[in-house]
């Protein structure tokens, strides 16, 4: 941020009085505007013994493998986020059922949540930002191509748990790997 | 949003190729700022048979009482965030302990994370956020004067669930009465 959003003129970054961390603060109409995480919503179709994935056709990560999720967008609940990413990106309805993790990933400044779901039907197909949608069985997961891993993490669990016939929420944090 | 915080010349409001939703596009530098929803985190503090509730010093609901929460911050985890509010709101060191419940704001773009706490002394006092911090038993909670109906609620079902005893973990929406 280098202009203020409400009055067009530079901002400045510094500590307001009576904060504690650094905002971009406008001089001129003396706005403070605030920074926050922000909520990727998504879901784990389920179908039988196996689940939906996506191949990425956007970057970061273009060709590899995720879950159906993406931005929540204002003035939709999280399940409703889940539902409507699952269908922008895999043109898939699914029945939202229970949460199944949240990771907080504070290098990003993301929330990830993410639900299990029933898949309705098999008319799914790749929406835009998407290459390819597919049925998995555990055995056929590909592991090592996984965009994300905060996808990597729930997944390994999710079939860790399935196997032990106890799936459970979890809530859990990713910090950076690369610090 | 007036003016594009990149490059300070006014923003449109319209549909980008591609999109579904109308977004704050600059025409000048074709950035389109995405609006998204905000997440409010806190906690329950408990001690012995009693939680800890803060009297707001602040707009809105000034001086209607509530749980320490607040805007979860860059850079930090969900725990972190309600570990946080409560020391600004309440002076309070707390344990955080189990997620409590998961509300889902959609007129207002907020979702509300509320944890469980183990309060870990009595050294509280009001921060400069409150007027008021004190421990309330069932009995002597002040339903009629709580700040928030996002507070009203996940309160209410902890003292129903509390005296069958069993605490559980809640996913819910509140809509605008309003409408
Ligand atoms: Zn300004
Ligand atoms: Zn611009």
């Amino acid at each position: 941020m280098k202009y203020c959003s409400n009055c067009g003129m530079p901002v400045q970054l510094r500590i307001p009085e009576g904060d504690t961390l650094p905002r971009h603060v406008c001089s001129t109409c003396s706005i403070i505007h605030y920074e926050n995480p922000k909520i990727v919503v998504g879901c784990i179709p389920e179908w039988e013994d196996k689940i939906l994935l996506c191949r990425r056709a956007i970057e970061p990560r273009h060709g590899l493998w995720t879950l159906p999720a993406g931005f929540m967008e204002n003035a939709e609940s999280l399940a409703q986020g889940a539902e409507r990413e699952t269908w922008e990106e895999a043109n898939a309805r699914v029945e939202m059922g229970e949460l199944y993790s949240i990771y907080s990933l504070p290098h990003i400044n993301q929330v990830h949540v993410l639900f299990r779901a029933r898949l309705l039907d098999l008319d799914f197909k790749p929406g835009i930002e998407s290459l390819d949608v597919k049925l998995f069985q555990e055995s056929e997961i590909p592991w090592d191509t996984l965009a994300f891993r905060v996808i990597h993490e729930p997944l390994n669990r999710y079939f860790e748990e399935r196997r032990r016939g106890q799936l459970g929420f979890h809530l859990g944090t990713i910090e950076d790997v690369c610090k």
